[in-house]
């Protein structure tokens, strides 16, 4: 398998490897080595520049650790949930809907715990490691939990996705951009799913990295002012009826999605071509990606149109690696209600409105001294209330009951007069929707290694773009003596003076030197031979074909730079 | 207090808020704002060219969850606590030694919990809130604590340093490095104190960011083979010794401060040095930088010398922004006694060297009728025992217990003959000593608004550093006219195709523009005014004294490039 080569390559060389390695390691854990690190801070910034700088959205950065009320809100406390089965005999457990899975083929994901429950007893089934009797399903929640401050008084959560730390702020962040939509908000940053048993190496983790990307936008627009910069790219699509009528996925133009009402909006389809983009420039090809649309049965309860960006691996088949989903109003409605500030957007009316409207007014006479000193407070409480159903209650039942302070007054027909008056509106308040790209960090990472590495003749190579490599740049004396190991070291300290990460090896045949290089994808190596003492030159080498270019030692650092950033082709050295 | 005007622009300008505010906010969480985060990258990124890319050192992410073993390996299960007391009556909390020095004035910091009971009885003191009674002084550990996997299985906490996820996958590291000493290793990321009740803002959090280097050093060689590139830095010390007579800090040179061994070593010099170039390169002035060293009595367990980079602020005094420690071997020690890993490094002899050894030699003939099938272990035991001991223990109690399997075998003096024999010896393992330098990110940002804030005549200034300032360049159309404005949103987009951070701005007048501009540290701001229709140029404002210079478009991204990255300076335009 690929898989299993690239992994050893990633531990071997310093990418990725098991976490606690020396206390046995603990599953769902990794660590990104020397190597892996810096290739995952570059697709970051990678992303940044997408995102950030070329988008426009605005970063923020907020805790991993988060109360219980504001993922009681978010629907995790009572959702975020995985479907348990317990072995009475063993005391193992295990996820009901991969027992069942396993034992028959039967694919149950989604279904309730009840009816999981149903078919364990059904068919029979019994605990996978020791045959013992299975309990009925119940519901184990997947966040780590935990106490903020002493003798547990507050429950804490470490944070199922970072997207709940820009909702939270939402009021701060519609200042930030006075008020107006359409705006994007991203956030970087570790996220955590308690999975009762991870396998899939770096594919299923317990703690991992995402990038999302929140646009708030206005629920009657959700065209794209740029789609037409995007409008010819070609999708690899497998909507929901496709994947219903067992059809191949369609190839289609971002227009044609549109226009076929495949894709549910423009902007929808704008950031599904703009994740496109990114993997592309990342050197994954467009033909191990696809668009897969969410059933309407497996979409989230917030969601009204949702794609999976999927990669195809050898091990694992085709695995999500970003979602992008129309997340509606859901979350910011279900803020507002739990934290009872209003988290809606004012909309300005191109033009104001007049509207009439039904005002309820107290008879002043009578309220003083039949309310004494609650009269102004339920004056003051008419004012907030919709006089109709006042109306509707006092013509219906008689009397409307208004609560003031924990006492309830009786208001009768004859204390109320209702009156149409107009009014002038600026605008109005709205929930704004909410387009939400979703990136998995890890599983990216894990789809460069394997989609960069190839092998040819007798090298294996790793295709990092240039950008995105590790270690830019390899300085190698062809030979290990002094007056060419001197030069080497030098070229490297000015290279490192520059900003580029370079290395510097002389151990072993040049021949070797550059296998290693290869294999952990430094795409330039610059080595110093016996003709560098004459007359001041190096040679360059390309690692994608091993063609090797003599360039002056002066214009190493200029011509290494505008390679690094695909200014210009080393065809054209 | 200028603490308060700094934190409340950084609120309301969107660089810094307390966290979950619409749910009432939990002390001790922040968020980054949209110019928080992006300031915080710029300044962990400038971290990186310092110790990456500069200094060399590696970069690895590890988890921000740890397994308990490793964290009892590391000392902070038993020792990462905060001495506390509760009230009897209300059953409030508190920490011990703050409920003594609020009331006492005296500073108990790092007594014993038995100690610190006294004094509380002694002083007859109780509780701050409702007078009650208070309890005997007990541990409370500081660790977030969690569960990783299903019921209970696996106790796990969050990181309370970033420093263990470098230790633990040392051997991974040394290897990486090809098993020569010395190299160092960073890592940034989120780090966790469990604070009781945390104070002080954003100075205080319960999630921060560190940015830690371990430097693996050969212990016998604590120079630094760059040392006398930072040998004539002054640094401001407050060596331990001054602070016990009570006299000033003193300002010495690098080479002086070890000269005088007022510093340990070499190495840790340097590393003073690279701290104070940094905070520099982040606009803290020296005047507000000082170095102190730990006393003996408040030093951590594991080290040797240990210098705080504390700076100065009005609202808490001198903070802790930095501390540069010798941690020694204690934490690779610690690791392999628990972990039974062999964490060593082979250091190599310049020449071999030949020694002479005692040998323990079983006498075959008698082993074989005595011990049986236990006797090839026994005298695989023996190979890795020290003979000298055994030698010793038969000379004095005439017998040597050896325990194989859970029975023990006595040996005799008959049993064993001992031979001196001559061996040759490549090199020796040893543990590598530990270099730590450890960075508070959030304080770090803290101080660096502190005190790039500033007031002149009626201007409030953030004078940040152009290459970490989080917008680079607003541009500005003079007045909110189509001709100009259209110039202004098209040299903007065209600001942002070349990656720089640009805004654009067209409400209010221009001077309250400016005056917002400055307010967030923007260092440029570019206007577009009516000459720019009749000549193509623009005007370039320095937030630093107003100046402007009118230059043409076509050249406003290279010199803005050229501002930014340090290589000009504006009064050369």
């Amino acid at each position: 398998m690929k898989n299993d080569e690239v992994m050893n390559i990633a531990k071997k060389r310093g990418f990725l490897w098991s976490s606690f390695e020396i206390y046995s390691g603990v599953a769902g854990f990794f660590d990104y080595g020397p190597l892996g690190a810096t290739l995952k801070n570059n697709i970051m910034n990678k992303w940044r520049k997408y995102y950030v700088v070329s988008e426009g959205f605005y970063e923020i950065e907020s805790p991993t650790i988060m109360p219980e009320e504001a993922l009681k809100a978010s629907g995790h406390v009572d959702h975020f949930t995985d479907p348990m089965t317990e072995c009475k005999d063993c005391l193992e457990v295990f996820r009901a809907d991969h027992v069942i899975n396993d034992a028959t083929g039967k694919d149950v994901e989604g279904l309730e715990n009840e009816e999981l429950s149903r078919i364990l007893s059904e068919e029979k089934l019994s605990c996978p490691r020791c045959g013992g009797h299975l309990t009925h399903v119940w519901s184990y929640n997947l966040m780590f939990q935990t106490v903020i401050g002493s003798k547990g008084k507050k429950t804490g959560y470490m944070r199922p996705e970072t997207a709940q730390g820009i909702f939270i702020p939402f009021k701060r962040l519609l200042r930030f951009n006075r008020g107006k939509l359409p705006f994007g908000v991203v956030q970087m940053g570790k996220a955590y799913r308690n999975e009762i048993s991870p396998r899939q190496g770096v594919i299923r983790l317990r703690e991992f990295t995402q990038a999302e990307v929140e646009i708030f936008v206005d629920p009657r627009n959700k065209n794209h002012p740029n789609f037409r910069e995007v409008s010819d790219d070609i999708l690899n699509l497998y909507s929901s009826e496709s994947q219903i009528k067992e059809t191949d996925p369609s190839k289609l133009t971002a227009q044609q999605a549109v226009k076929e009402k495949i894709i549910s909006s423009e902007i929808l389809t704008y950031q599904l071509c703009l994740a496109q983009r990114f993997l592309r420039d990342l050197g994954i090809p467009d033909k191990v990606i696809r668009f897969r649309q969410h059933l309407s049965s497996e979409m989230a309860h917030y969601a009204i149109d949702c794609w999976d960006v999927e990669i195809k691996t050898d091990s694992f088949g085709w695995i999500e690696i970003i979602g992008i989903a129309d997340r509606t109003d859901f979350d910011l409605k279900s803020h507002s209600k739990h934290s009872k500030e209003d988290l809606r957007v004012f909309i300005e009316y191109s033009e104001p409105k007049k509207v009439t409207k039904m005002v309820a007014k107290p008879q002043m006479k009578k309220f003083g001294p039949l309310f004494k000193a609650d009269a102004p407070k339920i004056m003051e409480a008419l004012k907030n209330l919709d006089a109709s159903d006042i109306k509707e209650s006092l013509e219906k039942k008689g009397n409307y009951p208004i609560e003031i302070d924990g006492t309830i007054h009786n208001l009768t027909p004859d204390l109320i007069e209702f009156q149409e008056v107009e009014e002038t509106l600026r605008g109005e308040k709205i929930y704004p929707h909410v387009i939400e790209p979703s990136y998995g960090i890890d599983r990216i990472i894990y789809s460069v290694l394997l989609h960069c590495f190839g092998k040819e003749e007798d090298r294996t190579i790793l295709k990092l773009p240039a950008d995105i490599a590790p270690v830019e740049v390899n300085v190698f004396p062809l030979v290990n003596k002094e007056e060419l190991t001197h030069i080497a070291q030098e070229i490297k300290k000015q290279l490192r003076k520059q900003g580029f990460i370079a290395e510097y090896d002389a151990s072993g045949t040049i021949g070797r030197r550059y296998a290693r290089s290869d294999e952990i994808g430094v795409p330039y190596a610059v080595t110093i031979d016996h003709n560098s003492l004459e007359d001041n030159t190096v040679t360059i080498r390309n690692r994608d074909d091993s063609k090797q270019v003599r360039i002056p030692i002066k214009e190493v650092y200029n011509i290494l730079g505008d390679l690094i950033d695909l200014k210009i082709k080393f065809q054209d050295l």
